[in-house]
């Protein structure tokens, strides 16, 4: 159950992204801005459902959406995409150093694995 | 609720990811390898509970864990970690790259925008 009320922004966009559908969604979207009708045509399940999640979509922050006439269009927010790489980017980035420093370590004392 | 059969592993890994306890424990062990208690003492909750969450993160394949003696120890699984990243960067280049190939076509057709 997703919490809109959450302060942490990332909790609520790595739970959009946990789903197959959202990311068939957001990566549709990378490629143009989209209306709704045109997002849910290959999806197979009813509109009702589609829009469901482009509310999460768009809760999160990933994606957001206007109506013009009685057509709404969706579109990518690249920012969010950007903050949750740039977690994950970091994340590994410390763990990779930290490899390095120990391979440099043993490359230099090779009598300590023995 | 996570499904532990799910078939695409980026469903459990983003759903692991969308909880701040779960990504403190990763920042954590992108630190080096750390024993459950090690890992459990900053945070303000009861051991099972943070037990409760390090098998959430098992499950999704972001971290490991072995048992020597009494002692559990944690530790990261870059892997899973990396394709989570690659994911969201391949979309958000997607994105980037349209974007250049409109910036272009703006200035090479200053016309368009008038």
């Amino acid at each position: 159950m997703l919490n809109y009320l959450d302060p942490d922004p990332l909790n609520l966009v790595f739970a959009a992204l946990a789903d197959p559908t959202r990311r068939t969604i957001v990566e549709r979207l990378t490629r143009g801005a989209t209306s709704v009708s045109e997002l849910a045509q290959p999806l197979s399940m009813s509109l009702p459902a589609v829009v469901q999640h482009l509310q999460v979509l768009e809760s999160s922050g990933l994606i957001r959406s206007k109506k013009v006439g009685r057509v709404r269009t969706c579109e990518i927010e690249p920012t969010v995409l950007k903050e949750a790489e740039r977690w994950i980017n970091e994340r590994r980035m410390i763990w990779q150093s930290r490899l390095d420093r120990l391979e440099t370590y043993l490359a230099e004392n090779p009598d300590t694995t023995k």
